[in-house]
């Protein structure tokens, strides 16, 4: 498996990725409705931001985007996303992209890097990030409505470089 | 005062505060170079949402935007943000907007409201909202560019209803 920027040859394997992920509705605050056009919208990013794959044997496994989280005053902190393919969880994906977006943002001089929403039911992802040294910073109660849990929290996460 | 819809007629008065508040760069998030095309499209929320302005005389004295936190399984958490014209502060300008925008959110069925990144410099901000009931859930630290003190904190602040 290797992690790399992101190309336009990507997409429909991308989008498929995206699709399902909000479909489920179970990790990500996005419309599950969301179209194809929006999507692209939301995960390509430009410069100063980036989007990646993770990829093997032509096939994309995951996906991340990172970039600035805020502008101006708070520009130097980072923030990342990730997603997985439903037929590839277990395998490291998420683990190698979180690696690969946390050597970009170390690379590109930002003094951090925050996760704004992290669903506190999806145990697998929260984990990772502590993994890498995050920590939960704040949760906002009953904020997240989970298709089967009902109202979880949100975790606030950083990683200060 | 009167805290009511915004609108276009509106826009050349709400333009002038944002202007001089984000270029003052102490309590955004937002790029100080904002143009007046970024401003609108940041700042004019289109339903659900909605933009609202304090004004006296036909002078707009302060903005307030409003709408969804987040999408799709986030999105009955609220958020808010508020701007006051600098010869208008101490007048209670901005008490009125966080009123505004807290009945608006509970009136439109929200079930709480999230300021997810207010300077700890800005205390008259978190004084304000402390007042309105909103609580500190987590701060990232240093993660706001301050013109005169530096790095300090961003609050997360919630207000579950």
């Amino acid at each position: 498996m290797q992690v790399r920027e992101y190309d336009d040859g990507d997409w429909t394997q991308v989008w498929t990725i995206i699709h399902d992920v909000v479909r489920e509705a179970a990790t990500f605050p996005f419309d599950p409705d969301m179209t194809e056009q929006q999507a692209r919208a939301v995960w390509i990013e430009a410069p100063p931001g980036l989007t990646a794959v993770a990829a093997e044997d032509g096939q994309v496994l995951g996906t991340a985007k990172m970039g600035p989280n805020r502008s101006g005053p708070g520009a130097h902190v980072s923030t990342a996303s990730f997603m997985v393919a439903a037929g590839a969880r277990g395998r490291g994906v998420g683990d190698a992209l979180c690696r690969f977006a946390l050597d970009w943002a170390r690379g590109h001089g930002y003094a951090g890097m925050q996760f704004n929403a992290v669903a506190e039911s999806n145990t697998t992802a929260v984990r990772l990030y502590q993994r890498h040294g995050f920590e939960i910073l704040g949760t906002v109660p009953r904020s997240f409505a989970h298709p089967t849990r009902g109202r979880v929290g949100l975790h606030l996460m950083y990683l200060e470089f």
